[in-house]
């Protein structure tokens, strides 16, 4: 170990624990363990260089996570994998997810409502217009994936009534309805921690961490057409995207860069 | 209220609740009562249609997330405003808040390492081939922003060792000592809930949210230099960014999209 200029506090047990654990989880999330299983603790100690005691705080917030499970005489084994979510193309659900199995959608709620203020300016509407709100929660396979809250502009809205809400994404619905294409989206994702009530929906413990997705979407017209409020389950999705610099190497705050699908 | 052929679950207070809550976070993010204060309970319950103990709840769910404060006789009032990080540029987070004020770096570690099998692998590193460890607490003028983890190719992160880490980007240092621009990077973003010391750290609650962001980033002639993993506080940013549709309109999954900063 290089001593440096820089001073630094002691590294505990507990640096050391989440170094290792943040490092696991990538290589779960990456699928590293499908064919051979967890390392036993005794390699994990060798290839971190790490104590006993940090690994088994590691593997401790990895299994209060949901991502492991532990339990005597079984061993450590992932639970699940993670599927993985675009952040960078406006694509539905069920299209991003079509390896990962069948996205089906429960329809909690699918009617004509008088927007609050708030969405009514999101979604430029004229006084007096009404929306369309849908809330689905979301399953791949057996269990919940996110819980989505989606007010649409009442043309399109209104012919979305009549659709297959539980079998297609709102987005193709969207495209196929008013033919015309999907121009752009802005998002914004923040963690929330589970409340009660949408932890019991998204079968998920209360106070689990939860991705909040809020997205307005347009037609390729800059017609605003969908606001949504998408929580995820922290312990099923993960967001991802690549990322490239503007060609031109500048560096300035104005640049558009260019995102890739993974 | 439409009827619709869509069988639904009776809507609940808790439906109301979040419903209510996610549109007045969005406000809130959007500093909407910057001048002129929170609306009265009495006025929410009237702009969002809802009974007031749906709007009580929905304010003590925005209350648990620390963005706003409750108290007799004080009323309810905005606590701080979110930050916001564009996902969408390769730019580092005193760069990005520049706007909001100054971000001060606590250096936690600065040294060299053996690295993890599964760093060398995500680096392409040789065997036997050491990195750059760099831990730091990132404020925005008092208060953490993040706690970041670094592993950096060795021939740069040696570079970096001798300077200033307590007041520049990692990215900003990593261009300026190897006259290379950054080229691309690879996101992921979860979401996990603080364990103890990560919330010691960065000044939260044990259970808060974070978002938990790790990023792969390439120079431009795409060799692979900095690993990050990095622990941001869900009360205090908010990942943003827009996105286009490919101008073919074209709906596969090889799409490349732009994004652009907001």
């Amino acid at each position: 170990m290089t001593e440096t200029a820089h001073p630094r506090p002691r590294r505990t047990r507990a640096d050391d624990a989440r170094r290792f654990a943040d490092l696991l989880r990538q290589q779960i999330r990456a699928d590293e363990f499908r064919d051979r299983g967890l390392p036993s603790e005794g390699d994990l100690v060798r290839e971190f260089g790490i104590s006993r005691n940090a690994v088994r705080d590691g593997l401790a917030q990895l299994k209060s996570e949901g991502l492991i499970d532990r339990a005597p005489r079984i061993g450590t084994h992932v639970t699940q994998r993670k599927v993985e979510h675009g952040i960078d193309r406006l694509v539905g659900l069920k299209q991003t997810l079509r390896e990962y199995g069948t996205v089906r959608n429960e329809v909690r709620a699918a009617m004509e409502i008088t927007p609050p203020p708030a969405v009514a300016r999101r979604l430029e509407l004229a006084a007096g217009e009404r929306v369309v709100y849908i809330e689905r929660v979301r399953y791949l396979g057996d269990l919940p994936l996110s819980l989505d809250l989606t007010y649409l502009e009442p043309g399109v809205g209104g012919q979305l009534l009549g659709c297959d809400l539980e079998h297609n994404d709102v987005f193709a619905l969207i495209e196929s309805v008013c033919g015309q294409s999907l121009g752009s989206a802005e998002l914004a994702v923040e963690a929330v921690v589970a409340d009660a009530h949408s932890a019991a929906n998204l079968q998920t413990p209360e106070g689990a961490a939860l991705l909040l997705l809020e997205r307005l979407t347009r037609l390729s017209d800059g017609k605003p057409v969908d606001l949504e409020y998408i929580r995820m389950r922290g312990d099923r999705i993960t967001l991802r995207g690549s990322l490239f610099r503007d060609p031109s190497g500048n560096t300035t705050v104005d640049d558009t860069t260019e995102w890739e699908f993974t």
